[in-house]
Formats: structure tokens, C-alpha cells, sequence
């Protein structure tokens, strides 16, 4: 039997950071990656591969960072657990531990729609092969139907439409796409720029069933509407991987994760979790949070590969900070929305605030930037900034991001000291954050 | 007799954001901004007037923000100031204040090097009618020597050398261009995109003098070799204007600006002074800072102007943000180079990291970016980082900046909520900053 001191079950964002962060903290121990996939796919690169990258062979992780940080490799299904005797059971035997990392990722939510199983209805699953098949159903599609107005909706659907060609339509459920990460003029925003570059929205309405026989012909709509379609793709929710968990009977959490602590450790306390398969806890309140993000599963697996051995980090809990980007326009969020700010029950003021990104105005790259940041009432602490404009915006989140987990008030923002720069970001006098915080207090 | 509540001397970065701040937190005051300049330069974007923008009126701050904040504009010179009777002289007549920030800027040192007087010798003023001389006199000119290689030389000679045909020189005292602000192997770096682009960079060596009758012909240099030049540009730093505060008798400091507390209040409760002109004071240590800058300008302008009528706020510090950019590469600092830190005297750890921009990493837009942090050992505490990459450079280093703002520690900039993309990031897996600080704790 194999056996390493550290075994970590899962070879992406999550499996892969928890590794290496191993690695770093603990140089004498052998770990080990334990995963089914012969090749690993980026995740949050997959809508690019159909417009953008061009096959799924150009979003790989890798595989050199495993030589570079002394992680042995095992390419092998994990299919049970004795945590008794602290052994891993593979498809291709077992493997002893001293201390696991489950880190076995999500699958494409699949709600039980009449007609989601029909042929020509594919989910995003990440493995090469399965995605290689869907580029090649995507080129030869005419009428292409994806379910789900959400991040990786809109991004498949402007990558499918720069093929040319092609109707393409996203059906959302909700009134409007992106709407579980931007309040609405932000989400109207980014409906606008998708609809003029081709995208058909249809929002604010349930898939009811796919039609066809044995291959997709359509979509039926809960308005009594039809949407020709001979691909579908659904891009509606993920679910946590948690089979080896529960059939070990490790604790599952409220939301179907796997239950963890603040140290990412979970009912056993030889065995770590962290990324999309582990329940997730708010930096807001501290109750679970049903985001899935590959930067969180990072983040997470930084702090359970630092306290394998030994407890030294305790996550802040999850603030929630993603971006896209449609054409040349990038919009972004840290925190919490209005919207979000509302459901938790925080009196809060937000302050709306646009404005060019370069200063003169007259500068090459300058475009209208528009930040909203939430502040909470009493204490002026920074709940969330959502921000659209050039592809700055990237790192700017970041910014906001920064000063969500410092719980920086207001008054600090006001006193930020900011870098500024022609060719780069907004004149000092305007920067929009800064800005934004002194009217909040103007507000308060 | 004009009287004003609050009057502001000086209508540039500080004194404008010093009038909108006080506009913003005392409602129902009168705020008049007295300058003497009919239009006020963006003072960053200077350097852009001759290559990008094409001419000084590209480069102005838009009037129309005084009537959006209700401000009285007084074009006029400030020529002296009786603090007993709360009255500024002007060459227009006498102005009353209950208030007064002084915000009256700096101007080019000029060291007495022999030649500097000399017509074809340019210091850089800001003033449209003197930028528009300085400008006929570019375009005309074959051989342009621009002594000193800090932001603002480099920025001119990258500017002018765009517009074709012409020799540019840069002439820096220090080994290297840029060594303010960055530790050497990022000036080498920087230095060689500005040579790739035909500008020739003279390092190591002082001018001796400028040669010519009445003209300038050429500059004389210490190791005994000589350039010839038809127009000579100083961009050797700059003196803090204080001929007003000094004749009325206000504290001067140590590096010769207008002293003032950490509510930027002077030697009188009623004067206040912010931006170049006043004194300051490091965010590390607490020493005086010699650095000038407009977004400093405005953050210390953010807390003169809120606490006019009862103090509300305390300035943090000179941290030192800032950046400039040559073609596509940006590069951008906060807080401390490890040449700071060592002055400075901290014991420290520093990490540098590279890695692509973007994940996968071919992405759109990926180019190699570099980082370097520098960590206080003990503590564990980041004092600052140094950036080099694309232009989102400009806001990742505000990113690097909150957490220095912040004082945050290496373990928790491991464990920072990171929004990543594709398009616009590098993977969360191999974000520079996180990396850093994980790689900085294996140091300690």
C-alpha cells in the first residue's frame, strides 16, 4: 500500500492550493494529489474556450507546479474511505494518510426539467473530453438555447456568439441576468451591452421542458413561448462533490456541503475540506453562503494546507469577490450588494458614482467607470462595491475587496492613499471609491 | 471687503479637493477658491500634453465642478495675509476668511548649476501659456536633453520622443532612473523598455553645466563628455511654495514645508494647509516625507477640508502611492522598496514573484508580471510593494496599498478574498500578492 503523510483528494483550485500551501508550511512531509482527471481544466476559463481560446486543450492547469513543489501525482478515482485505518481507497488500490484534504469540487446542478436528458442538452462538466464533444456540437449548431442568465451563462453565450452565425439565446428565471451578484442597473447594464452584441436575453421566465424526441428541438417557456434550439446548455448552479464524505460519514452542512470549521478542518480531525465540495460560513453574519467561486476554493485550501499539523489561520469567512467581462467593458463585486445588504437586515447607506477612469478625460483608454459601494449605516463600515468600466476594474475590485475584510470605515476610505495616474486610473480629485466614501458620509 | 467662511488659497489637486471636501461636510458655509491662474493644469497629465493629448488646453481640471459644489472662484493673486484681522490680501483686494487652507503648491527647484538660465532651458511650470512656449519649442527642437530620470523626466522624454525625428537624452545623478521609487532590478527593467523605444538614458552622472552664448547648445556632464541640445527640460524635483505662510509668520518644518499637525492644521487654529506646499509626515515611523505628489495632495486636502469647524479626522501618513506607464507596461509602487525599508531601518523579508497576468495564460492581453513585497520580519506586517505589468498595474497597486494602509500580515494576505478572471487576472491559484506573502512566511 502507497501511503504519504499528506493525501489531498482533487487536482483543481482547490486540491492543487491546498497542496502546495502544504508544501510551503510543512518541506519534510510527502503529499500527494489524488485525482481522476488525466488532464486538468482552469475552471473559470471553460466559456473561453469555445470563442476565445479555441479548444479545451489551451485551458489547462499545469502539470509542471506539481514537480516544482514536490507533489506526487496520482491519477486514480477516489471511491472510499476508512478513516479508521486512515486510508484512502482508490480504483486503483489504497492509499494510507496521515492527514486528507478533500477537495473533490462540484457538479453542474441538474433540477429535474422533463427533457434535460435528452441528446443535445449538455451541463458543464470539466473534463476535456466532454467539452471537446460540446465545441464540436456548438460549431455545427444553428440555434443554440443556454439556461441561466448567470456569470457562466453570459460568458458562454458572447464566447458562442463571436463564432459567427449562430442564434443565441439565455433564458433566465430571474428579471434579470446577473442578478445574484448585481443590483438591477448594474444587471441592466451588462443586459444592454450583451444584447448589442448579438445575445438574445430572455429573463424574468422558467424552462418549463426541452422539447424533442431523442434530440433537443427547442425549449418550451413557462410564458407558453417556444425558443427553436438544436444545442442546449445549462448553466443553472453547481452542487457540492460530497459522496466520499457522506459515505464516510463525515458531517454534511446546511447548504450540502461539507461541514468544516474556521480552520477547514471537519468532523474528523485528520481530515481537511476545502473549494466548492466544503460548506461555506458569510464574512457577513456568519451564516452559510451558498457561493462557489475558484477564488474562494483557494483561499480555503491556503488555510487548511497551512493547518495540516497544527492550527495557524482561521478563515475570515467568505466576502464574495468576482468579475466578468463582456467585450471590453468588465464589471465586478466585492461584498455585498444593496440588494444582498437588505436580505441580511443591515441599515445601510449606498452611494451610486460614475465618472471617467483616466484623468484628463482626453487620455487613449478612458471610458465612463461606475462604482457603487454599501456602506452600513451607524458604524460607515464598507459592506461591498460593485464596479463596471475598463478592464482595470479587475484589480479595483480588489481594492474593494481589501477594504471589505479590513472593515474600513468611511472616514478611512476618505483618507485612502491612493495611487494615481494619467494613462492608468481616475485624477485623485475623482477617484471613485474615495469619492464614493464621502458621500456615503455626507449620507449617514 | 469680500468675505468668505472658508477661503482656500490654491486651485489645483489640494485646494480644489480641499473646497469640495469642505462643500461636503459644512452644507451651509460660503467656500471661495482664490487662484491665479485664469486655467488650472491636471497636474499629472503635463507630460501628456506633447505626445498624447497635443496641446495644454487637452490638460485642464473642467471649471464646471466649482458651480456643481458651490464654490466662488477668485482669479487672483494672494500676496499677503493678516492673521490678527482673518483677511487675505490679494492683487485684486482684500478677501475676509473665518477659514483659510492654504494650498498654494510647489514649483521646480532650481539648483544653481551654471547655464540654467540660459534661454532653451525649461523648467516644468504649470502654466498653459508657458506649456504652449515650452511646446512650439519642442516641436521645433532636434536635440532635447531632459535632466533628471524620475517619473516626470522619463514621462517627458517617452512623450516627446513619440513625436518622431528628434534625439532625446535623459540625464539622471543616481545609477539608475526611477530609483526613488523603485529597488534597482525594476529600474534596469524600466530603463530598458524606455532605451527599446529610442530614448537614451545618461545615469551616474551630474551636469556640470549647460553650454551656450544665449542659447543653450549642449550640456557639459561630470565625467567630462558633453550633449548637444537645442532645448533643455528640468525635471529635477520641486520646493514647496510658502512665501505667503512665511511672511505671515506660520511654522515652517523641517523639509521646508508648511508645518502642520495631523488634522493639517498650521501654527494657527484658523489656517490650514494641504499638497505640496505642507509639510510631511511618513506613514512608517512618523518622520517627514520629502515626496510630492497630487494624490497625497488630496488626501491630506480630504482631511484639512473635514475638519475645519471641529476635527474629525487625522491624517494617516504618507504612505507613497504611485505609478506611470511607458508604452503597455505600467509599473507602480506603495509603501517601502526594500532600499526604503533598509534606510528606514526595519528588518525585513522580501519576495519577488512573476507569473502571467491572466489564466489560462493565453488569455488575451497576458504579459508577464512581476511583484516584489516587503515584509517586516517579525510582525509579519507588509511596509509596501513594487509592480510591473499591464495597465491594471494602476489598481493593484491601490490593492497593495489598502493592505499596507491596513497594516496587514503576511498570513492574512494569504488568506485574501481575491476576485480573479480570466480576462482581466491571474489565477486565484498563482495571484501574485497571496504568493507573495505565503512565500514571505517560509522566509521569516
Amino acid at each position: 500500500m502507497k501511503k504519504f503523510d499528506v493525501v489531498v483528494v482533487g487536482g483543481s483550485a482547490a486540491g492543487l492550493t491546498a497542496a502546495i500551501t502544504a508544501r510551503r508550511h510543512y518541506p519534510d512531509k510527502s503529499i500527494a494529489i489524488v485525482r481522476q482527471e488525466q488532464r486538468v481544466l482552469v475552471p473559470c476559463g471553460i466559456p473561453y474556450i469555445f470563442g476565445t481560446l479555441g479548444k479545451p486543450e489551451m485551458n489547462l492547469v499545469p502539470d509542471a507546479i506539481h514537480d516544482k513543489n514536490r507533489l506526487d501525482l496520482v491519477i486514480s478515482e477516489a471511491t472510499g474511505l476508512d478513516r479508521e485505518k486512515k486510508v484512502l481507497q482508490t480504483s486503483d488500490g489504497e492509499i494510507g494518510y496521515e492527514r486528507l484534504v478533500i477537495a473533490t469540487g462540484s457538479r453542474p446542478a441538474m433540477p429535474p426539467v422533463p427533457g434535460f436528458d435528452l441528446e443535445g442538452v449538455y451541463a458543464i462538466v470539466k473534463d476535456v473530453s466532454y467539452l471537446s464533444k460540446l465545441q464540436q456540437h456548438i460549431e455545427a449548431a444553428q440555434n443554440i438555447v443556454i439556461i441561466g442568465g448567470g456569470f457562466i451563462g453570459i460568458e458562454f453565450a458572447d464566447e458562442i456568439n463571436k463564432l459567427g452565425g449562430k442564434r443565441v439565446h439565455v433564458v433566465e428565471l430571474l428579471p434579470h441576468c446577473l442578478s445574484l451578484a448585481y443590483d438591477e442597473d448594474f444587471c441592466i447594464a451588462m443586459e444592454e451591452i450583451i444584447r448589442s452584441r448579438g445575445v438574445e436575453l430572455v429573463t424574468g421566465v422558467k424552462v418549463d421542458r426541452v422539447l424533442g424526441e431523442d434530440r433537443v428541438t427547442g425549449v418550451a417557456l413557462g410564458d407558453g413561448s417556444k425558443i427553436d434550439a438544436d444545442l442546449v446548455i445549462l448553466g443553472i448552479g453547481s452542487v457540492a462533490n460530497i459522496d466520499l464524505a457522506k459515505q464516510a460519514g463525515l458531517r454534511i452542512g446546511l447548504t450540502g456541503g461539507l461541514a468544516v470549521d474556521l480552520a477547514m478542518k471537519t468532523s474528523d480531525d485528520s481530515i481537511f475540506a476545502c473549494g466548492d465540495c466544503a460548506e461555506k460560513i458569510s464574512f457577513f453574519g456568519g451564516r452559510p453562503s451558498p457561493l462557489k467561486l475558484a477564488s474562494i476554493a483557494a483561499q480555503e485550501a491556503r488555510v487548511a494546507g497551512a493547518n495540516l499539523y497544527g492550527l495557524r489561520r482561521e478563515s475570515p469567512g467568505i466576502v464574495g469577490a468576482w468579475a466578468t467581462a463582456v467585450g471590453e467593458t468588465a464589471i465586478a463585486t466585492a461584498g455585498l450588494t444593496e440588494e444582498m445588504a437588505t436580505r441580511h437586515g443591515y441599515d445601510f447607506v449606498s452611494v451610486e458614482i460614475g465618472g471617467v477612469n483616466r484623468h484628463p478625460g482626453g487620455m487613449p483608454g478612458a471610458v465612463d467607470m461606475r462604482l457603487k459601494a454599501v456602506f452600513e449605516r451607524k458604524s460607515g463600515v464598507l459592506l461591498g462595491g460593485q464596479v463596471m468600466g475598463d478592464q482595470a476594474v479587475g484589480e479595483l475590485v480588489n481594492v474593494i475587496s481589501s477594504c471589505v475584510q479590513n472593515r474600513m470605515r468611511a472616514d478611512d476610505i476618505a483618507m485612502f492613499a491612493i495611487s494615481t495616474h494619467p494613462a492608468l486610473t481616475a485624477s485623485p480629485i475623482a477617484y471613485h471609491l474615495v469619492n464614493a466614501a464621502e458621500m456615503a458620509i455626507e449620507k449617514m
